[in-house]
């Protein structure tokens, strides 16, 4: 005699999208936001977006729970740790939106360096064509130095891209890759001050939160310029803010940000800015990989098989 | 003894920057916007800005004219034939901010196929984080096919930057490139067709006006994008906005417009476009090399010497 059927649990509204998936495969879905009591005990897998917090005190509270698998590829609200000191797998999605991820960075270099989310504004308004004050020429992206921190799959496919555009690559990370093909930098602060441009693509973790501090950001300086694709959590967003607002720091094309929703009053007198709701990984290519990697993993799990890309304590 | 000594025209306003390095040369300026009648018969060179129509009724009023230094790449205001019948040389800055244009196409491709101009007024608005309308994701750029309009200088950048990024390339133009190293296509028709996204960067002149016509745009497609880093006058603008609007166009990214300024109230209903005001190649590197190169044209001319980088009649 068998019990009833294990639970697979949707962690957050925005994933609403993976129940038809999940249940495609003959599995039952229970929504996180709506778990009832008596249904704690049923639930043996999670599928998560990565950047919102799982705690301890609501992972405690599902004994069966053994595995968390992220359909993106940060994990930064999930303590892996933890996680496997209780006999938890974490899974994420490494390496499957790299390509797009890259692509929105450099889409956010450009058209931040190059004025071109100013120039949209300034066409549409019908003022200032070519407006002094707003439009003011920059110099060749080629020959500017990238500083890459963080050079995973996202971090590699940037370098691949701004070399492409006669851009040099230097990249800091807190291990060494002999394999890689561009010169790790002694410091990140070292990084900053040699590069024109820094571009975060780092794995957010409790260890990094605002890595990219004050003295790194004014160390890329008035000139340069800092991109993040990775995680809000990364930079010290108040010092980012005042150094753009006091030109200590020249410009910024971001897509994560330490509060998202980012409110949009916080940004108002922010210049030389490029702002995204955190769209860079999402196109409709990778999404049904990631989607289609979560839901297998549920699968080998449930059925006791190992799972593929395990996340890194 | 010797007359009065030649004069240098300036022919627009924006030019005005031109004056310091000329007179740096012990050159005497004028300002075509302010010429006297009798200074007329002294003008020996113009300096210009190529987008801009040098009527032969003015040209014709200057009889010693024989220089007309062209500070832009394109020239599509001067009629180079005319002039060379009429003794008048006709150069330009061909080559000279190519890498800079064809990374502004790249921040136009890049920021309208990936929504972040349309994502930059979300945030700032601070309504509808990733709005579902306003925000579809949209196919990854590795993979899809670009189709380049006019293989120069402009169009090998462009399709550098796309290949690194994974994209394929092909191209169109008038004449076979033997040691192009992409596909050539039988016509502009078919590499439209076969291109999700068209990438225009031939050169203007009289015989391609509407060179991409509303055909063309219709077979680039609902799904498909078209750039334009060249000139307004290669595409028929008004079937460009009815197919954009009607959705028989997906995307476009322009930097140049039919009329400039472009009206605002052109866009206001405009979907999925990027516009900025013709700044693709105007850069702190690539201006100074464009003005220094047009001030050396008119030394070389007055003082006898073969001059630099003539236009193609």
């Amino acid at each position: 005699m068998t019990g009833p059927p294990p639970l697979v649990l949707i962690s957050h509204p925005m994933l609403g999208p993976m129940q038809a998936p999940l249940e495609a495969q003959g599995l039952k879905v229970a929504k996180g936001w709506e778990l009832a009591e008596a249904d704690k005990g049923r639930v043996q897998a999670i599928v998560h977006a990565g950047e919102i917090a799982l705690t301890p005190e609501f992972l405690g509270s599902l004994p069966k729970l053994g595995l968390i698998a992220n359909v993106s590829v940060g994990y930064d609200g999930v303590d892996v740790a933890w996680c496997r000191a209780r006999g938890i797998e974490v899974t994420h999605a490494k390496g499957l939106n790299a390509d797009d991820v890259a692509d929105h960075a450099l889409g956010l270099l450009i058209g931040a360096w190059r004025n071109i989310a100013a120039g949209d504004r300034i066409v549409r308004q019908g003022t200032g064509w070519r407006d002094a004050d707003r439009m003011k020429p920059q110099p060749s992206l080629k020959g500017r130095k990238v500083g890459i921190v963080g050079l995973g799959a996202i971090g590699e496919a940037v370098a691949r891209r701004v070399e492409a555009m006669g851009m040099s690559v230097a990249w800091w990370g807190p291990n060494a890759k002999p394999a890689a093909g561009w010169p790790r930098a002694a410091s990140l602060l070292e990084l900053a001050r040699d590069s024109d441009i820094l571009v975060v693509a780092a794995r957010a973790e409790a260890s990094n939160r605002g890595l990219i501090s004050a003295e790194v950001i004014e160390a890329v300086g008035p000139q340069g310029m800092i991109v993040n694709v990775a995680r809000g959590s990364l930079i010290d967003e108040d010092a980012l803010v005042a150094a753009l607002k006091a030109g200590r720091l020249g410009r910024a094309g971001l897509d994560v940000f330490a509060q998202e929703p980012t409110p949009a009053a916080r940004w108002a007198e922010v210049p030389n800015t490029v702002l995204t709701p955190h769209t860079a990984g999402g196109t409709t290519d990778s999404i049904p990989r990631m989607v289609a990697q979560a839901v297998e993993n549920v699968r080998l799990f449930l059925g006791g098989e190992p799972v593929m890309s395990p996340a890194t304590a």
